[in-house]
């Protein structure tokens, strides 16, 4: 598997590829992608988001992606800039031919740490024991785009089995 | 000039592109852009609207772009959708090296028809009178892209003014 993990962010989103299989996953790579300045009008820093993303999505190659969905508790001017950032990500993605899952945060949670109510600590501590790291150095926004990339491959199978109906269904009629 | 008014939608992306001045102004085109069927994934959905808009904004080589901001009124689940779609259309005009400028729904109505409690058919019956048209049909989104655009020309020269001062400083330090 090749799975990218994202947690979009309208300032910071983070990004983890994973790789090996579903049961044994692997680090191969993580990082951030941010904004820039805050001073720049909205419609450029999205652009320039939509620009690293697609030459990161490029690079990467992920066969899938898990991207973190939306989570309605932060304040309503941050969850609408946040979902600027995620329609592009998202749009970028889907130009780029690479299946879309998306998981609430909760999910992810349950999925990595065994709790909903996991906090950032635990979830960090988790991360780093299901991928073998004795360092997860950085920003949070990273260690949640490597606990969405863990929750997908934990439920890869699942998906896989629940998404062959779809792919049998799109190809062209002869 | 040469301006794009644009009412995101996450289903309908209305648009209409005026010239003229802006004492004069004048419909070049206008029409919508469906995202397709909402059976199809939203990311699918998200980079065909791209795609389209992209196109769009080639073809038509607008100055600058009015665009309708997010009214918070509306449910959490079509706000944050129609933030995506809103996140892609201003990353493509960034991209596209045109200016945007945004304009709340309430500041529209009261630039086309005199009052921030406009309805529809008021809306309608200003943008007609404003661009000297007998008819208007199609969605609603066309028309609220013209009524942007016309707001936009309205306060054309006040916003060329404000934005005088950013082009100066822009200019590379030698």
């Amino acid at each position: 598997m090749r799975v990218l993990g994202v947690d979009p962010g309208s300032v910071v989103t983070g990004w983890g590829l994973l790789g090996g299989t579903p049961e044994r996953p692997l680090l191969i790579e993580s990082g951030v992608i941010r904004l820039g300045p805050s001073a720049s009008p909205f419609p450029e820093r999205l652009h320039r988001l939509a620009t690293a993303f697609d030459d990161l999505v490029a690079r990467l190659a992920p066969s899938e992606a898990a991207v973190e969905a939306p989570f309605h508790g932060v304040n309503a001017r941050t969850a609408l800039q946040l979902a600027h950032a995620r329609g592009v990500l998202l749009a970028t993605l889907s130009g780029a031919g690479v299946p879309v899952i998306e998981y609430w945060p909760a999910s992810v949670k349950v999925a990595v740490a065994g709790s909903g109510k996991a906090d950032k600590a635990q979830v960090r501590a988790m991360v780093m024991r299901w991928l073998g790291l004795r360092v997860l150095a950085g920003p949070a926004d990273r260690t949640d785009a490597l606990a969405v990339a863990l929750c997908h491959a934990a439920s890869a199978g699942y998906m896989r089995a629940v998404s062959e109906p779809r792919r049998v269904r799109r190809r062209p009629r002869s």
